[in-house]
């Protein structure tokens, strides 16, 4: 950690900070500059409240050298870390690039189960659906709730595949024993007490990214996760908010170099949301293509097997056709790069 | 709600929509433009699910003309709601600026009297204290826990002020029976479980704008407290993440224009926290005199008795005798203009 | 156009503008709804002010209904525009992958024709060089000016590859005329005065899109050069300044959804320059492949021989090696793909 | 300058840097930590090239301690600067709020004269009106040019008032003779070949603020004014891009805590446009009162004698009596406070 001084700083207020800062067990390296004196601590900073360093009215700024994270930190974990869906054969952040897929809520078992087996013969390896779901509006569809669950886990019995649900409550985690992973939504990435209980699980997390949050703080996020004893868990970009986001053409702004940022900060695997960064169709295949280019671990995709109840084509989320079509130039990409 | 249709959308599609939106209850209006066909759709739009409406193939785009918060709505409640906090003779929303202090988090009892001592005589008339803290890094200090709540009942009977603190989880809901106003941080902000919880009880809420959540989105959150039948709602502006964010003077930017903004809105009384906003110390005043004069109900100031352990004058939050100056610019600016 | 009128306007004030509108040419289409009235605007509202209509005290809110940009629309335009390099082989927009590299500034001769060999054998079919750079600084190198001019021309006939440089000031248009493609730089992207002489001539344009500036405007942008006459514009996406700029590991947050939204709204050509996006020579080749798989009609990839004078490997221009090594893969995922 | 490397960066390269550094002119401290090493630059760092040193692949980060603003920096120069308009009495920086009033775009003599007067006596001291206007489209009114500068003139002498106006070309600076203030507007803030010229100038020059630009490129851009001689230069906030644009209420987000964080970083004086930061007359005075509460040295408010040829009350701009209201509250709180 670097605090640099103000010049106006007294000899006494300088003493007075570097005797205290040696009390917290850190070493002070001194330079003087002819605009600033900057002192290096060496040692655990971790235990120096930036904040507060920063608020003192001799300190000008506080630089931090040390991430915070470290659990997750590929400083200390150099091999990628793969995350194993017990069971399934599924692997993330083995090289492979994981196609999860499923239609945002469920709305009933029928339309679940006739849309899995489409999914699964199309190539995709995890189905998705949500039981709870959290609106915006209070006067918005919530979903099923434990039925969704319990439909769920039939349909995965029938079908054959592991199965992702994503929670709201830290006294629902009983209902998804027969969850293979629990999803964190980007709303609740920094509920800190969901986090704290899902590290007392061996189960698989994926833990979205807050539509304002940064890489830093995502990996904070999952740094509570495995400081609780889970190391499995799977970090996903779902599309950050900017200034774009409703004068532009898509909901979200995908952040794309999230993927190799990841990467290179964290052991962890990475995959992409394509269907709520952008919430428009027609750019979830470009996006995934965009994503599986550029080295996501996997992929998670919206798909309908009805959109609009067969109105039109076209809505959000894929029909099964246009998810086969895209999965497929998914491989090809794949296979010509890696 | 506007839907504005494709040009190149059949005759047969739109005639498919507009009868599936009759059969939804509402009226259609069409408009046939050069460029566009429009439907103005006129009756109960909020059972409409305006994602997957914009999704379709043939609608271009969907502009929503109703807002979707009700309650909280100044249209259908044209007066200010003032807020009063039982016993204490504190309102907010009575052309008053109530001004809230204390020490972000509490860290004894000693402290803690001693320091609600001097706001109450430079003029605060709640006083602040969080014993849970949410902290992005599992590392952090936490708070005091139930002891720092049982701390904050004793000084509150002591000094004779109300008082306001943090919750962070559901389940402790039962240990803010003493706790005069319950805040929501910006962090919980859409924490709906947490949310409904609290619309379930009468007292006062203070619900803190997310970091980067617009003011619909905090309006629609106050609409799940009060739908649950507590209209007891503080609305409090705390800064917002730009991109300025971390280049910039202050950690956040603080969107002041949002106090005429929310008071244009909703009939709810809107605060500002300054300390949180900027999180300079040298910021706080002049960011409270601004708030001050463009109309909020009040404000929230950080405030500690002797930052870093008396290392120095001048840490984040405002020293006893920089409030007290303060407090007294603020009944300044707000005697001169209302 | 969509104007919707507050509920407590007065049926004069209604009246008022309503006749005021039709006066203005308009057909006006009146909704009635229980909360709002609104009105539908027909005809030529180009000639609208709206941010006149929207201040006034009777109007909530206008929704645009017609894209104000018309030349480079889509919709007027429904085929891909193709933009020649004249008398070089090189077409954007013709459903190739256009790769420009080169050195961001022109330090030398003997540096850039030493580079510009090693980048033609590598597969780049159009060289970038800057003269003049706008830098932040007033202190910072601004470039060689008229003599970096010149010495792109020789290295030009010297390589046989088309070069593309940076303009800043529309009285230095005589120098560029060896210069095949003239850039526009994301800080002069509203530089009207100067986009408006460059639609005066016939030579492509390459319009970078400003670092916080929606797709529209860009459009809006690259409508001035249009209705000057000029055709030939190319599109760039360069990142977008996000609040995750200084925290993130990206310099801007590349936003990779512009390009198929762009290629919605526009039958012009979009490229991507991944280097000014990220700042990071490890995140280039990623990024320039992300760009490749979602339909980019070319790449600008920053490229030094000799980063820092041979100090290190690693600079944030590629090397011609890891430049050669990007080239192949983006050939790859495009045969892959398209 | 403080460059942190990393770990596996090997004694060779580490030497190889430390020496270059060195031949720089640098004196270099190095600070050993376990997990990275620091290398504290002291010298002139101002001639190193920050990204190209940040780009090294054994560098990990490095952080800037001396800003790269040095003329405008309070640190230099730590008393207030006072900018005169010569020959008004009007003074920016002394302490006063100045009240810079006027309707946006000059459309015609009689409208301009009628309406200066009656802000004159409504205390406005300097008049507003621009002749060139840049607009995000082609299609839309550019002002009246040349004539709207004659006609500016004309009024000034007629009224007794000082005038300012906008400037978006270089080789229109001759036609500037009788403003007084020239502004630079947000899209120009960067027009570095614009602020080189005003830079030999001695007139005052009002810059404002890009939408999306720091604090210290404001400065810098400030920077390159007084680099060419002129030092009479006075800054504007006016509102930032954020991603609650187009949701919110306001059309930008008024980044209210640039006032006193410029006055922290510069010794130059610092006014507000609350009219461009909202674009809704109902927040213009709130936010006017909260930037004069917290110490901005002038405002700039527009005014418009009939808005909308007289069709409504309560356009954007204020009319002349509302302004004349919002006038005698600034007033008001000013000597409550200063």
């Amino acid at each position: 950690m670097i605090a640099v001084l103000k010049q106006n700083a007294t000899k006494d207020q300088r003493d007075h900070l570097i005797s205290w800062l040696k009390d917290q067990g850190l070493d002070v390296h001194i330079s003087e500059g002819k605009e600033h004196t900057v002192l290096g601590l060496v040692g655990d900073t971790g235990k120096i409240d930036v904040e507060l360093l920063q608020s003192l009215s001799i300190v000008e700024s506080v630089k931090i050298i040390s991430e915070p994270f470290k659990k997750v930190n590929r400083k200390f974990h150099p091999d990628n870390s793969v995350v194993e869906v017990p069971g399934s054969g599924v692997y993330f952040g083995d090289g492979s690039c994981v196609v999860i897929a499923g239609p945002a809520v469920i709305e009933g078992e029928e339309q679940l189960l006739s849309l899995a087996l489409k999914l699964k013969e199309a190539g995709a390896m995890v189905l998705h659906g949500d039981a709870f779901k959290p609106r915006t509006s209070p006067y918005a569809f919530q979903g099923l709730g434990k039925d969704g669950i319990d439909i769920l886990g039939r349909v995965k019995k029938e079908v054959g595949l592991p199965v992702m649900s994503e929670i709201v409550n830290t006294n629902h985690i009983a209902l998804y024993e027969d969850v293979d992973i629990i999803q964190v939504s980007s709303r609740s990435m920094q509920n800190y007490e969901l986090l704290k209980e899902l590290g007392t699980l061996r189960k698989p997390i994926l833990l979205k990214r807050g539509a304002a949050n940064t890489l830093k703080e995502l990996l904070m996020s999952a740094e509570y996760i495995m400081d609780g004893g889970n190391e499995n868990i799977i970090l996903c970009e779902r599309g950050i908010r900017t200034w774009d986001f409703s004068d532009g053409a898509a909901r979200n702004t995908l952040d794309i170099s999230s993927v190799p940022a990841l990467h290179e900060m964290s052991h962890l695997p990475v995959i992409v949301d394509p269907s709520h960064a952008t919430g428009v169709a027609s750019m979830v295949e470009p996006m995934a293509l965009a994503a599986a280019a550029c080295g996501a671990d996997g992929l998670m995709i919206e798909v309908h097997e009805d959109p609009m109840h067969a109105l039109c084509d076209g809505a959000q989320a894929l029909t099964p056709d246009r998810f086969a079509a895209a999965a497929e130039k998914i491989r090809r990409v794949r296979s010509a790069l890696f």
